[in-house]
């Protein structure tokens, strides 16, 4: 039984494909997400279905996998059952649990309402909503009142963590803010508005080396973002965020500052590292219970004295490997060694015609990385429809300057699904 | 001012583009919705955005035009004011009401929550999350029980109104279930899935001619859709339908059995017809006020003693002839002759390769009619962006048989909003 349907828990399904062992899939939903690009549905360049694909689809032609729409809420691992929400209870042999992580607030979750991160579809339509209103809040202002202080705050999007995700997220709202959107308001100036990130540590994009970072820092400033390095978040309200002595008034902000893992230790009853995630042995099981793994953002697998990063090529290699241990295992065949995971290199983009790519001794910065960044993405999408509804947008976007899906829909909260 | 970016209100607003006559267009959504398509995004073949366009990006290089999102609420006549939700006070010198018209659920408002419609891009997602849904819940059923019973009913949908919108959503949900999702489940089988729709009147599309008329029903008979007509709904439960003495067991109603126009005769206290639109003079202004015009399906207007009919191309005629009306008035030049609507014909699709088109002494139906529907349908889509991906996403679909929006997303409520 797989738990998620992620990129490690698709990656374990598609490792037993060929060995005939009747599988699970459960997920709490029916889709599969390509997170990497969820930022530019929170900023309109692209459609929720354009980087989504129903689980079910995937796994169509895999006779030997069953996928079950649900929410496990609790493992019994004595009796090898998980427990889901409407209280089935789902008997396993074997157990892989990719259950993700979402955001961390470390310790104030009550900044969630005010500062949404972005881990769902529903986090990046909220997004998208509260981007495009606080334009038109502002424009809507100044028809009546000309109240300068409030306008700039309106205008004023705070994105706090300096990460791949806050880097992307700032950005695309730059980009949004100062080419797609400046002929569209009559009384506001899009391109006034203020963007800025802000970074704990002293760099930007921090897991890159010095010289990439500090370019994710030029570009960004380049198109009009202010970044904040070594700058921690005290407090956040509805309209100021405060740094120390710092304040900054913005009704606009998103959070991107940290992830905890899902509560796959909390199910098993196991130690867990301080983001929440399984402590798991050389082959991804969990102590105590050989036949129960706990793969990607889920789990905290030392290599070399540290935990293996939590991107996708991470999540992919172990669900693969779960799956060669599993498959050889009921074969009685000999275990694979223990895993290693190969980083073949990060990549994250800033905006147009920049990104960084750090391939270890290989490192690329600008417009090829940015390329390349593209063709990877469309590349690791899943279907031939999303690959090409992608590119197709991407080009629109690129040759206009537009952003295509600038629509406001839905309720002004977080989603009550993560 | 205009009140509402729909065809008529955009038409109006164009039409006034080389006057000159500063202009404000106020609606409460900040996109404009194709709404003839809107039941492709309820079935998963579209994205709401495909069919979707910020009114601002429409109307950005028409210099005259000033956008405003917000929502009226009362219409001061007299003293030549529109009050906004948050009691912003906008003055005008000419007025043109073009706000649409919602669901009719004639007096059973209670039903709305069972048996949502389809107007809004939250409907929309709202029904296709429905329809998905209910396969899923039937799947996972059978994994734990076998009463066949209950899993039929959540497999049986019912359509109830069989104009246009719910002949194209009985159709659509029938290609679904019978084509799309096939392979993708385990325990059920699609294509068992149950699609009844019920009609009150003698015949389906009943607009068209007798033959296209029957036409249409026999398509939908192939495609495996049950058609009830001559048939009233007295009651709908959560999982029953009741027409009289007739049982339907069903979890999943639409409603498409009417609409009544907004509250523009409200707003103006004058007199409306039983749907509520407002009786309007020839050249669509009303009693007493020849400064304020009501067109699309607000308006009730009576040509050879009849109303011309509520769709796209009488609103956009209507919308074009105002302008041009306020524009001579204006300039102080002869005012147009009282408005003539020309029908050009009536469009409608049932499912692949079956649509009807009734061009007056022209008929046409099936596989030309349909590729015919496609192509204007295309044509008549804003912006080169959405033509291009909605008939790439057409063009995949014909050909694999399959729905690339398949996700399940928000909250299980019709929205606020209509």
């Amino acid at each position: 039984m797989v738990v998620g349907a992620g990129f490690g828990g698709l990656a374990a399904a598609r490792g037993l494909r060929s060995t005939g062992i009747a599988l699970t899939v459960i997920d709490r939903r029916n889709f599969h997400l390509f997170q990497p690009l969820l930022y530019q549905v929170a900023t309109a360049g692209l459609n929720p279905a354009d980087i989504a694909w129903p689980v079910r689809s995937i796994l169509r032609n895999q006779r030997n996998a069953t996928v079950l729409l649900g929410e496990v809420v609790e493992v019994d691992a004595s009796s090898s059952v998980v427990r889901l929400q409407d209280n089935r209870e789902i008997p396993f042999d074997w157990l892989i649990l990719a259950t993700g992580a979402t955001h961390n607030y470390f310790g104030h979750d009550e900044w969630e309402r005010i500062a949404p991160s972005l881990k769902t579809v529903e986090d990046a339509t909220l997004i998208r909503r509260r981007v495009l209103e606080a334009f038109e809040r502002a424009e809507n202002r100044l028809t009546t009142d000309h109240d300068d202080d409030k306008t700039r705050q309106l205008m004023t999007f705070v994105i706090i963590g300096g990460g791949p995700t806050g880097v992307e997220l700032a950005g695309a709202i730059a980009e949004l803010a100062k080419k797609a959107l400046t002929a569209d308001f009559r009384n506001i100036d899009p391109r006034s508005a203020r963007i800025l990130l802000i970074e704990g540590s002293p760099s930007v994009l921090g897991q890159f080396s010095p010289s990439l970072s500090a370019f994710a820092r030029r570009s960004l400033e380049k198109m009009g973002v202010e970044v904040q390095v070594d700058t921690h978040v005290t407090h956040c309200t509805e309209d100021c965020v405060t740094c120390g002595d710092l304040h900054i008034p913005a009704a606009n902000i998103f959070w991107a500052a940290g992830v905890k893992a899902s509560p796959a230790a909390r199910w098993l009853n196991i130690a867990a590292d301080p983001s929440g995630r399984v402590k798991v042995k050389d082959d991804f099981s969990v102590d105590g219970h050989p036949n129960i793994f706990v793969i990607g953002d889920s789990a905290a697998y030392v290599q070399d004295g540290k935990p293996i990063p939590g991107i996708a090529p991470a999540a992919k290699q172990a669900g693969a490997y779960v799956a060669t241990h599993i498959a050889s295992d009921v074969a009685g065949k000999a275990l694979p060694k223990p895993f290693r995971f190969r980083n073949y290199g990060s990549l994250a983009t800033i905006g147009r015609n920049a990104a960084v790519m750090d391939l270890g001794p290989l490192r690329l910065k600008g417009r090829l990385a940015w390329w390349l960044w593209g063709i990877t993405h469309i590349f690791f999408l899943i279907g031939n429809r999303n690959r090409l509804l992608v590119a197709m947008q991407w080009f629109y976007n690129y040759l206009t300057f537009g952003r295509g899906a600038r629509l406001i829909v839905g309720p002004d909260r977080p989603s009550a699904r993560h």
